[in-house]
């Protein structure tokens, strides 16, 4: 076992991070880590031999292009990207290159940058790769680490994103464009590649429009990570790390089913990460058949209230214990009760009141809700009450994720399972057991999927760099066919892009790709919910595995929403 | 792929189940759970030929032998037996054996089943096996289903318990003894194998005590089961189901430190099942090295306080934060009050006061509270003050199991480190995040190593019920050898008895094993601990792999005990 230390490379710039040594190590890493350092890495055949990039047509965007094109006045319209065999017109310098990792965690983050390294050790000698530590702040702040061999080595392959870490700042004030400017200019950047979300990609966007005006030769790539599922398009498939994330947690909801039937007296109230849309509940429950699943977003389209789902959950309760069943799994979005509209309005209700009035204990300040808040808070359990009355956040809003939607779920399902019990429509006795699946998904180490075209998505974007584009999001696509037959290329961000009005003023956003009731996924889901409601079908994925022939296997998300049958 | 259907073989009795069909079909099975099926499964070397089933000599109790001896009156002393190459003076009629599953889950208890399924098929033509339901009720009630090689199959190698499902309650009483002799006459048993942890091997044991003073023919055989990994001794090296467990809550464990180390901002405080013992903890920590591991056993004999743990965590979290680390992973016993000399004091108290008193709001009820027990409870966080006065069982105890003791220690480290930074001693903010691990554990895939174990276990029983054994536990051995040279046999349980007095009477019990301070797992983990506090060395196992070269590693526990060096 090679003793490969990363973390000790010492920084370019006296100005990098004195924190003592974080890094990794092999000779301390586990069995299965240390067999996924040595997972060979399919490409692509395009990025395996000599290849040109070709544009295509003019891009418009995703809507209010006219406004798109004011805030975007350099890079609006510009095509999208497609790597073809040929030969290219080589430039034969190395290139100074930054990365950065944005947001949240997904797995197989620390292959994008391998897959960036890679590229420019293959087909651009001379290069220098900076990783800009701790997210966006590291870019304004200067802070790097510059990237060589060693270093990359025992991320190769693993969970994480403590490489360079990310972070949650955003670059969006003239100042902060400023001193992004000036580490360009600082470090002679090329060219940077920001792997984040939607709001990151659009970020990443500005910054290559303010490069761009100013001249600066600095091109920006983007490149789509995120486990929600949240940031997908045509041109853009997926987002990386969705698939292990949902892998991981239908091991684990899998398991529950078991020791659900096995046990045959506890219901499972499972929430699942993803607050602003539901595809990691939607994809798990493709993945397990649970008894019932709730997807955010037809529970927006029904205008669905509380004591609808309410009813809903107790009503299969009833059905499974006339058929003898006392026991099952339910699937919750983290952020269910923000598509609830009698929710949303009860909330805003509550910041109001809450900023400007004095909460009486004997309850007067009750009297400012309308009558159906009112009747909406009476209706929630006290403990949930009590959330929604003492956590706030800087700006005095309800922290609605820290909202334990399963507990909560579970005392009204109980308490209207009573009032049946009372009139004899249900004899048995709820055994809710809530869990959360967080944090448990985010840096588990990457699927062969994630691995592969996470790595394929970070030597695209050498590629795209390597040519002088700049505005584009990284694009592998045909992921339903074998690696060697995937396309890549890059999409221009701006014709991902709408507006939104906010504080008076246009700001430019990639929507969220939430759950289409009339796409495949769904569809798929609808069409058998009421056999799994009733009849168990209950499956079990199991651990992810590395090796094998189950090893290769995709999401049924990516694969139903490609056409494919699973 | 066959469609083998499970749950629809017809009862050889009508009192037999009347539920709608819950069995598997391995047509709806994951492409993992399907690869299970046709896993190998390695028989050690002895159970491969013929053997013979050789005595060792008298055996004694663990404790209080002439009170053992009296309350077994026909199987005390009796010699342990251990399988050997030779010819068996086979009685080659078919025999009448029944398997019951006792308590909660354990993965590969569908292959201890499998396991004397295949021994009846292989060496004893004509067998039938009878699989009672719902647990030990289902002896008493005679509800069984007749397995089949069809019935069994798509349960090789898969999780849960669902074959015949378990059940808690317990033959003890008289009348239960008639209802368990009824059916062993009716069906004319010749033999009986319970599968279950401590309690239940002491009623097998007493069952078989029962059936020979009746001079039933009736046999009685063990099997060691127990997530928790506290029903284990000399001959019993290790409980199935320890090894899968701790591998999915590590698994668990080491994406959660991954994340901790990217995000740079959270404390994950994570409970772990194990009510009695630490020895699911002790095994985790071994497996990832987290920052802070509290064993129960530990706590216990330092008679610490609630408020020396909550200052050893803030102590560690202080010294990290000087190093610059703000983020951090600490496992928490299930049982870990439990542990805790104050707590049970306190608990012993308010069970008292709240049987007779009342309660007021004002909390006059407080001043029949001791002094000490008084200051612990003011120092304890609302919630769990709440939790303490809310929560009974049926008999008016606290329900300990409930308190959610990863958020009392969050809620009482935050507290403490509150403290601390007004006297400058701390300048962080403790995110902290809280998590149980419990279900998700007990009914995962069997790992190769519980899986092939499981089988000789079941494979064995079948061996020592052929012979006329009874009164012993299934015994597999030398376990950190290759699978052909693990050696077979059978424990005299009363051997591993002592008593304890409850109500007056001496009862016998199979003494829980609990974490020996000075055993080999224990000192590792107490070699490492102050590394791991400040040094981040944090392992991720990874998920479960069932194919290749790291697929057979076994778990630390078991080797450290074994005397291998890990």
């Amino acid at each position: 076992m090679a003793v490969v230390a990363a973390g000790l490379v010492s920084n370019g710039d006296v100005s990098a991070v004195k924190a003592p040594a974080t890094g990794r190590y092999a000779a301390f890493y586990s069995e299965v880590q240390n067999s996924r350092l040595g997972h060979p890495l399919p490409l692509p055949s395009v990025l395996k031999s000599s290849f040109k990039v070709v544009d295509g047509p003019p891009s418009s965007a995703a809507g209010s292009p006219d406004e798109i094109a004011k805030l975007f006045p350099c890079l609006f319209g510009q095509p999208s990207a497609t790597l073809v065999p040929g030969d290219s017109t080589e430039n034969l310098l190395g290139l100074k290159i930054g990365v950065v990792l944005s947001g949240g965690q997904a797995p197989g983050g620390h292959n994008v940058i391998s897959g960036i390294f890679d590229y420019l050790q293959d087909r651009c000698k001379g290069s220098t790769l900076y990783g800009f530590r701790g997210g966006p702040a590291g870019i304004m702040k200067c802070k790097y680490v510059v990237l060589t061999p060693e270093y990359i080595y025992p991320y190769r392959n693993q969970g994480g994103f403590d490489m360079i870490r990310s972070g949650r700042d955003k670059i969006e004030t003239p100042e902060q464009f400023k001193q992004a400017e000036e580490t360009a200019v600082k470090l002679d950047l090329d060219g940077l590649l920001v792997i984040g979300g939607d709001d990151s990609n659009t970020n990443a966007c500005l910054l290559a429009e303010n490069f761009r005006s100013k001249n600066l030769k600095t091109k920006v790539i983007g490149c789509p990570k995120t486990i929600d599922g949240d940031l997908k398009c045509k041109e853009v498939p997926a987002s990386f790390g969705f698939d292990t994330a949902c892998k991981i947690y239908s091991e684990m909801i899998g398991n529950v089913m078991i020791d659900a039937r096995s046990t045959g007296k506890y219901y499972h109230f499972v929430r699942l990460m993803g607050r602003a849309a539901s595809h990691i509940t939607l994809e798990c429950a493709l993945q397990t058949h649970p008894n019932i699943t709730l997807i955010g977003e037809e529970v927006a389209a029904k205008k669905q209230t509380l004591k609808n789902v309410t009813d809903y959950i107790a009503d299969v309760i009833c059905k499974r214990a006339e058929l003898g069943f006392n026991y099952g799994v339910i699937l919750i979005p983290e952020g269910l009760i923000d598509f609830i509209p009698e929710v949303q309005q009860l909330i805003a209700e509550l910041n109001e009141i809450l900023a400007h009035d004095i909460v009486d204990e004997a309850g007067v300040w009750k009297k400012k809700l309308t009558p159906q808040s009112l009747h909406l808070f009476d209706f929630l359990p006290p403990a949930i009450q009590d959330q929604l009355m003492l956590e706030r956040d800087p700006h005095g809003n309800v922290q609605v994720a820290k909202i334990e939607t399963e507990k909560m779920l579970i005392q009204m399902v109980e308490t209207e399972l009573e009032v049946r019990k009372q009139g004899g429509a249900y004899k048995g006795q709820l055994g809710g057991q809530s869990h959360f699946l967080g944090y448990e998904g985010r840096c588990g180490l990457p699927s062969n999927f994630d691995a592969t075209y996470c790595y394929a998505l970070g030597y695209a974007a050498g590629a795209l760099l390597h040519s002088g584009k700049t505005g584009l999001i990284s694009s592998v696509g045909n992921l339903a066919a074998p690696v060697a037959e995937w396309t890549v290329g890059g999409t221009a961000l701006t014709s991902l892009m709408d507006v939104e009005r906010r504080h008076g003023k246009f700001k430019p956003v990639i929507k969220k790709a939430m759950v289409e009731l009339d796409g495949a996924p769904f569809k798929k889901y609808a069409s058998m919910r009421e056999e799994w409601a009733l009849e168990n079908r209950y499956l079990s994925p199991g651990p992810i595995q590395f090796v094998g022939p189950v090893a290769d296997k995709v999401n049924h998300t990516l694969l139903l929403e490609l056409g494919a049958q699973v």
